[in-house]
């Protein structure tokens, strides 16, 4: 299915005059709009090609219907995704679930829809049927060489599939760790793991990045090798000036503060990439914004500043990208209110007073602080975003369309009621 | 100091051209905005009397200026803050901090500021100077009757200071509890307090409620006697009709969903009162709103649900308290800040669309919930509450007016710079 | 694969020197020895059904090899357990993992181990392949009836099951709860729980308990329906004298201090079952006293001290079972050292002076409490449990007499190296 | 007062029969029993001033009685502590609370008791009467430069007392962060603490370590600015060779795993000192080992695993010590207890048989790693630990022997029944 861009024409039509509406009145109050709309214009979520289908817990999957079979149909439901919001406009692959036996036809095919390659994804933290040796004690920290030098091989493997599709960047997960007091030594799973990265650094072409995703628990249970932003930066500092510390948002110990560690990361330029997602437990993989919106708002404030402060390009020099499970929702509408929470919170954020902030803080203003950026926060900025949404082409308001266009009946007649996309 | 009306009239004045065209934007998109403000007209917050000095850590206190030195100007404090936000009517003393010496002339005093007497607070957590038998090992839990007799007594005392000033209940915060494992026999110590609290129980007039806090942790660290809110329901039905569960934002565990307990003891037909505040680690005691507003909107989206099922009047049904501590904030500014998010998430859930919320929620349509929450939560309020301020005669910017008329200035002159209220 | 009872005779013969030497010395200094020796000989802990195979998590599964194929090598493996420790005489089903066809063979064959059924469980968590209606939004809290219904029914089947085993308890335990604020009506699911639980309780035989277990999260991660034992008191009070409470060690916020509540619950008298496991995290489902051993000292402190205040036997007045996930060991050996660890937890709390606590509480001696505690935790317990086992006939050191009569390559040898048990 | 010698060995030839045959029992099993003993004769933990008066929280503080009213008198408690255990034989000074007016005689004193000054603490987190700026905004990170200066000339001036009484580190814990969103630019105030951190750094000694302390969370509440060990650690990475990480056990967010920072920070050669207490909820400050002894011994296996590795001595090459409250043990007392969990749990790592271990980790045998590390932890080394104490002339029940002697009773007789030290 294509969303042919009539429609969404006729549909921002029909909502023009109420939009118009609450733009104006928005925006009258505002400094700086057209500045703060071309930032969202040009702001673009990478969406994981795992996020397509149905998610689970170890305790069962509901599954949905209609979901992409292949690679094609992965691309497709992003390309959809992008035509309704216009901030989508990027796709991240996991390999070995979106191998692609293709490259120049499958970017062909991305380039149609408007998308372009984010970061590769690799995997060591399950077995493949086809594989030599297992992951159950490790990939990269293995105490068996054989073992990490599969996990490196795979993970070049996957640069090479990149490169193809003119990505830029791998992104390792690793699920390194240990369940139960002392069966691993801690320094040698961090040698072991920092060799291994080296030996993948040492394969990255001169133009990539190489995120080190940090994760505080789970799969494994008592340690994680990579376990949070401290170990991650130490990784990547001795790694070298193309390895930099990746954030996801539900990989945290309770209480922490995250947006503390963002600006401390940006800070040292070490800071690559970024997962959305909420929580309120562990890593819940819950809709963007669904749980603490707050949070994700003065994630971003952070984000700016310290962007900013290194003359960096919002758009293009870090890595977003969503990564949650969708358990419960259709996929594709809990993307669309995903992106649509992450535009608010940015949105939000531009809109923060910085000179005024920076002078409060000079001076102690506790309170006037806390006014400073609750006056952004509580503005109603959706008629900002959707106005970047109707100069960029998209619909004022996409799960609404998505929901007119029977976008999920549509799939399911192409595709099947029973259909299960590869991932978790 | 007092605030003269006039002096309001003014500011609004100012500032009635930008309210009006605000409001009117506002309201053009909602239902029912009269009764939304009828009802935010109605609510009033009770202001604790140890709230308006600095408060403090055990690793020390930066003493705040012109900190009210006796109950007298603690109700000029609170009045000040009503003559801003029309929303502070109530005072909630503290025993033995704010003994009444002239019970009718306090009572006049606070008339005059149209406050009234809320909840009164008894202290069995610290030892006064003067006081026969310590409450280090407890207070109503003591394995000694004659310290629990003590204990009763005291509060017996309360309820008739109360009595005095026309308050109708009691909240009875213990922080008994035990710092090591052993220390306590769990069954007895409960037992212990069951038998305590009954005997206060029996003391109350016919009209009064009691209201048993829980709390997690603190400043007891291994076991807490009301601990959650299962033990003070557990005590609540054992008592009687006039026992009540209280709900302190800040005494939870990590991650507790605090509006699901709202909503059950609804249900049970046992949720008496209401401490408002806000924190990141644990009992931060921080300005309500600061750090999780979504989840104070959801509270107040559950405590419309429930008290409407039951018939329950929003302003008078429940007792609404705040209970903070301004360490680094001027207390008479952090409150402010405190009532307008109190404010702000109330008049958030009362827009939100029940009957459709309703309706996809029997259809399970989860997306669609959460669109139906988030509409309303991310509608810009701020121009509807300050409209009922407006008609209730306060000031459309309290916080605004209050630096403007250099309150806390005139306080200091009047009281001078080294002044320390009692509380903790 | 069946131990031979010799085998064990000549293991304990090899060690009986070492062990004399050792039970002696530690049986010098303990007070009635034969007393305790007794209660671990009396106490035996359920393995569920679920525990024989290789766990996983949302992340994947390892498999194992060996693992049980059908109901009938489930029970040879709990009967290897039992043969090597004499302490794990029962064995919990799941329906409907365990559907014994033949319930009377099936019978007989757990007899021949010296297994009886402990609780059954219910599965209203997973969609079954034949189901006519899906648990995506819930089970007995649905806003559908026939949703509800269907969960009824399957509980009803299940208790049949169980009667024709000789069991005479359910455990429910309810994944059921949300995701995302608003997608239920708390109070409502409260209610539709709670009729379904009436309707389940109808058709308990009378001899019959039902237990309620709670769970802070997972899989659901917004709210529980069944969530804490604040919850299940509310159900198991509601439902009448058979219901209880059941405590499981995972399924906690973290800090909660569940020994408290162990012992409120047997104050109650609504203390029903016990599930054992450990973690760090959330419900890691690890190894019993892999991560707190301390912990678990003290909760069976309190069970012993909650118990004998009522007059309970400790083998058979509480359910005592497993509930862990072996993810990354052999299942069997996991499931020795859980119930070594729950021996050892329990003779020491045995151990504890009871009349000396109670006399230190008294008089507020709380380092003497410690005192107290910590002689009968630090005391070396082992050669004591290893005495109850040589008296039962089991074996002084269950894991290594598996590792040395190779039973898990024997089982491999039987059963294949790739066998997937169900479970999760 | 004092203990003479006679006194102690009075008591331990009383029992030294029935220690003889424990220890000659524990022994038989143990390979190198000469090395442990020796390792635990000479190992000292520190015993930090402000330990020695009851503790409190922001809700109180209920005083003990014959508390030390002065350096000389803290001493003199510490000597108390060393006589009996002759494991606590260095103190360790908080400035201003414990100016040393006289150096060289304060040194004479503490060398009389056989002490000798551990790392010296300064205090920027109160203000002190006559101080000049006030660090309500914190110190070292503050806005001002001059109120940096002081806060830096105060650590100095603690250097120049810790020379004169022979210490060689400073300890420096900064309370610095901030209680509300947008209070604090975190780079800045990152970058104003490492400014001032490096003016410190180059007033130390060249002997001198500087230990950086991280912690949570309290008494600010949304950020720290030294945090975590991933801050710590960049602070000492850039400060110099001569600064150190300092973990508090106490200062992690929940379910931290403090084990693997800690055998990170030997690996980056950083780890500098430890602080130990217990906890259950946030930075309780409770007894040593009362709480979580199982962590407290998978620490010490970190601690020496790591400090082995480098060839490290245990003894000396880091800063060991005790940081606790005593809100309601005695405090003498508390700290006894806290020195016999320390020395247990080091004895236990002790026990670990390390080859083996290291080779089950190689072949991923999870369940023997488990093993190994519970055969040495649930081994009773009390024995051993006092076997240690008689070698080195101190009591073999220290505890017990200082409720025979009545030594507070003393105390008390000396100082009078109100006191109150000086501390939190």
């Amino acid at each position: 299915m294509q969303i042919e861009k009539y429609k969404i024409d006729e549909f921002n039509q029909k909502h023009a005059q109420e939009h118009k509406r609450r733009f104006e009145f928005t925006a009258s109050s505002l400094h700086n709009v057209e500045g703060v709309l071309q930032k969202l214009v040009d702001f673009q979520i990478g969406i994981p090609s795992w996020a397509l289908g149905t998610g689970g817990t170890r305790f069962g999957r509901f599954s949905g219907s209609g979901e992409p079979r292949n690679l094609e149909e992965k691309i497709e439901d992003v390309g959809l995704l992008h035509a309704l919001n216009q901030s989508s406009g990027a796709i991240s692959l996991h390999i070995p679930w979106d191998i692609p036996t293709n490259a120049s036809s499958i970017k062909a095919l991305a380039a149609q829809h408007g998308l372009r390659f984010d970061a590769m994804n690799s995997n060591t933290f399950q077995d493949q049927p086809d594989q030599k040796l297992s992951y159950k004690f490790g990939s990269m920290q293995h105490v068996d060489k054989a073992v990490r030098r599969q996990a490196v091989e795979h993970n070049i493997e996957v640069i090479k599939h990149g490169v193809a599709l003119g990505s830029d960047s791998l992104t390792v997960w690793l699920s390194d760790g240990s369940s139960f007091p002392g069966q691993l030594n801690f320094r040698k799973a961090f040698q072991n793991t920092l060799e291994s990265l080296q030996e993948v650094y040492a394969a990255l072409p001169d133009n990539w990045k190489m995120f080190v995703e940090y994760k505080a628990f789970e799969p494994n249970f008592y340690s994680t090798t990579v376990g949070d932003w401290g170990q991650s930066l130490l990784y990547a500092n001795k790694l070298g000036p193309k390895a930099y510390t990746l954030v996801d948002l539900g990989h945290h110990l309770p209480n922490a503060n995250i947006e503390q560690i963002v600006s401390l990361l940006l800070m040292e330029g070490k800071l690559g990439g970024f997962h959305f997602n909420d929580s309120k437990y562990g890593d819940d993989d819950l809709t963007v914004g669904s749980i603490k919106p707050y949070q994700l708002f003065l994630i971003f404030h952070e984000l700016i500043e310290g962007m900013d402060a290194r003359g960096m390009n919002h758009a293009t020099d870090l890595g977003w990208m969503i990564d949650a499970s969708h358990n419960i929702k259709d996929p594709l509408e809990d993307l669309l209110q995903s992106v649509e929470a992450i535009m608010i919170a940015y949105a939000q954020a531009l809109l923060v007073d910085r000179k005024a902030l920076t002078g409060a803080q000079q001076q102690n203003d506790v309170a006037r602080c806390q006014e400073i950026l609750q006056e952004a926060y509580r503005t109603d900025v959706r008629p900002i975003v959707a106005e970047a949404r109707l100069r960029s082409g998209a619909a004022l308001r996409p799960l609404q369309l998505f929901r007119e266009l029977k976008v999920r009946e549509n799939l399911i007649n192409e595709r099947g009621l029973k259909t299960v996309a590869t991932g978790l």
